[in-house]
């Protein structure tokens, strides 16, 4: 019997449409409010931030939505994307579930992120928008707009969290081998960035706080627009083409998923994979279990409330209804930079609150256990985020075993771990351990939402 | 038109047989001498080594070695690998020359180096070895054997250069993801090793030292074999899959290279590339150029003389007959480790004398300026190895500009950089400088290579 079981959609065969997710929905999500006036925002008040095709996307409740040629055409670059069938992992756990994965890291950013930074990079410069700015952590998320912008010629930005800047400059060098600007947050070329500054010289910076940088020079400049790599709407949107590749590829295999499984920081590669299979399951197709993994020590879907509140530290965006721990929440620092956020994405929250979704956390040292048995087994080293959703599958298949069950089980593995080999380094020197959040410090964070009449 | 033409093969296009080009050569390559009796060495000789099956593909004149089926099945884990038309850097260079780069940075080690180390590992598997000892400068090599010793369940010890050990531990880290025992040296575990210790404590290492004591190790047990990442016949057998693959992408392509460009360390990649294309040319098909671009600070082509010589330090070798500087030349550090190999491999080495091939040398900072040129325009950032490859492309792609020719230039991507960051940060922050070796030091060596009549 084969090992190694890919599935490989002929070019031709890529996704002409992204899938919309709010068409089937059977309760709309809740407005986006104006933080001051508490009413529902509109496409207007938005244009300062983004380009008025991203607005109306964001809003859109077409189910399909055109992926233009010119995006298209960059995504040949790395997909479609191959969906393999993890038969040695599958042996390694002795389960009789059959578990595929739909790969992400073959990007050149090495992750899902440029499913999005793409499009965005295309909707900004036919718009005439000269830069972007944009936060980053780690840096996933500022290297993909990086790579985008150098495609389409557009300059990008990006303020990353001061403590990533120092201490992680490969992500850094990457962005400025795409020929973006990077800038250590909080910084001196904002207002909030020297308000925070002010307050303490050394702060370390969050993606909280970058975001409101970001997005304060966006507003000040008319040749300027704001860029985000998960949470809102036409992000997620821009990664169903994961799953919209998945489901033709599971046609192939002549399988379907009995669950969907994928790690959940901001809620764009999970909603990527799970939206098109839970919209055919909504649609009258056949039904499937989707289960959103989340770090431990940044548990917005398991432990936040499903509350309005800001994307930022800062308080300058619109309100949105999502699971928070509130945007004064500083997380402990952990490996999976990517998962590292206060907020879960609006629509995630809101199918969570429908009961389409699951939610579980893992703390990093399991999670780091599953990536290694992965590799190990499977040959690809995967990114911290992702050995999240690996746990999460690992979980599920052990849980078959247990029952007896030959499910299917499906999980994104959003990118590779080339760049976070430190992490790796930290444990097998047995020196991770599993990050902690202060309970007082969320119940004060939770403490401070926004007050937003249930009437609003 | 499209920015971005990538040709894929499907799955069953990939090759089912490997091209030896000793099989068309006009004139057989020099025999390979035992050192103590400079006799030409036989299987025998070689068996405390080498699985048998690979000593055969190292002396096999037949034209076609079928690729096992379960190294196959491991391939498909990355393979058939794309090939794609540089659209974007042909119009940044303004040049009317077509360029088309094969990418072979798609592997899970991040290089072209997998496509040896699986096969290697299968054989050694089949012929009931345990561990396999072998050696690695930054890593790539050590890494791809280590995935595919995973793979096939072998126990994987690697000697790696101490410098690279010390100053570069993300490779490291991920020889250990995949399950290697990883060992700098020179180390207290081998005769050898112990030796140089006992001269300097504090030795930094060097590749040719590292193969001593992989070999050390191997010759010592009976369970244990030696695997070697480079410079020999049947590791470059195992990477004609490259140009296999690309033979067929041109013609979907419907073209045809006039000029074939690869860096070159030990040679594999570059032979991996060129030698399928060779073959056609010598067999009446359409002939091309065939160009090894080197690091100008380890010039063993351009500036080695063409002589038999060890390939390790610790003289424990066969003689090959081959460009070299010289078993005892330390090279000057620069950033491309992957090309920090005191000699040639005996095929290209033989290609080069019988005119069959061109060589260039380059200076890091040049290839550098490349490769932050291709990542701009092609959205792949490239392993310092592959920038070599880049800059010799991008200068074929000048003349062609100057002399208003059309050519199809060929080249191979060889590996990403996402490993390399550090390098492409000293590059930005002008702390890059060109490594220049030692003419007093190279004159020294070469007057210190092993005295072998031209009888032999």
């Amino acid at each position: 019997m084969s090992m190694q079981t890919k599935y490989l959609l002929e070019e031709n065969q890529m996704p002409r449409f992204w899938y919309n997710i709010q068409a089937d929905l059977p309760k709309p999500a809740p407005a986006v409010l104006h933080p001051g006036t508490l009413q529902p925002v509109g496409p207007d008040d938005l244009a300062p931030l983004f380009p008025m095709a991203l607005i109306m996307q964001e809003v859109s409740m077409e189910r399909e939505i055109e992926i233009p040629e010119p995006v298209r055409d960059v995504f040949r670059l790395w997909r479609p994307a191959p969906m393999f069938r993890a038969h040695r992992l599958e042996k390694a756990l002795g389960t009789p579930a059959k578990i595929y994965y739909k790969y992400e890291g073959v990007s050149p950013a090495g992750s899902h992120k440029p499913n999005t930074a793409v499009p965005q990079a295309f909707y900004n410069k036919e718009a005439g928008v000269k830069r972007i700015t944009t936060e980053t952590g780690a840096g996933q998320w500022g290297s993909s707009m990086a790579f985008a912008g150098s495609l389409f010629g557009l300059q990008v930005e990006v303020f990353q969290v001061r403590v990533s800047y120092d201490q992680k400059p490969y992500r850094r060098a990457l962005m400025e081998t795409y020929g973006a600007r990077c800038v250590a947050s909080p910084s001196n070329e904002t207002v909030y960035g020297r308000a925070v500054l002010a307050e303490n010289p050394n702060h370390p910076g969050s993606l909280g706080i970058a975001i409101s940088e970001a997005v304060e020079l966006a507003v000040q400049r008319d040749d300027t627009k704001y860029a985000l790599g998960s949470v809102l709407n036409h992000v997620l949107l821009h990664q169903t083409i994961i799953g919209q590749e998945a489901m033709e590829q599971m046609q192939m295999a002549d399988d379907w998923p009995d669950v969907v499984v994928g790690c959940c920081g901001g809620g764009s590669n999970f909603a990527g994979i799970a939206f098109p299979f839970m919209g055919h399951g909504l649609r009258g197709g056949k039904k499937s279990r989707f289960v959103a993994v989340e770090p431990a020590a940044c548990p917005s879907l398991t432990r936040g409330k499903y509350a309005y509140d800001f994307g930022d530290t800062g308080r300058m965006t619109p309100l949105t209804k999502m699971h928070t721990l509130g945007s004064q929440f500083t997380p402990p620092g952990f490996h999976a930079g990517g998962l590292r956020y206060h907020g879960m994405s609006p629509l995630v929250s809101h199918c969570k609150e429908l009961g389409l979704i699951e939610a579980v956390a893992y703390n990093q040292v399991e999670c780091f256990e599953a990536a290694v048995l992965f590799a190990r087994n499977e040959g690809i080293v995967p990114a911290p985020e992702s050995s999240h959703a690996i746990r999460g599958a690992v979980v599920e298949a052990l849980r078959c075993k247990r029952e007896g069950k030959s499910e299917t089980i499906l999980f994104n593995l959003s990118g590779h771990g080339h760049f976070d080999m430190m992490a790796y380094q930290k444990y097998f020197a047995g020196e991770m351990s599993d990050a902690l959040y202060d309970e007082a410090e969320l119940a004060k964070s939770l403490a401070g939402l926004p007050n937003v009449p249930e009437t609003a």
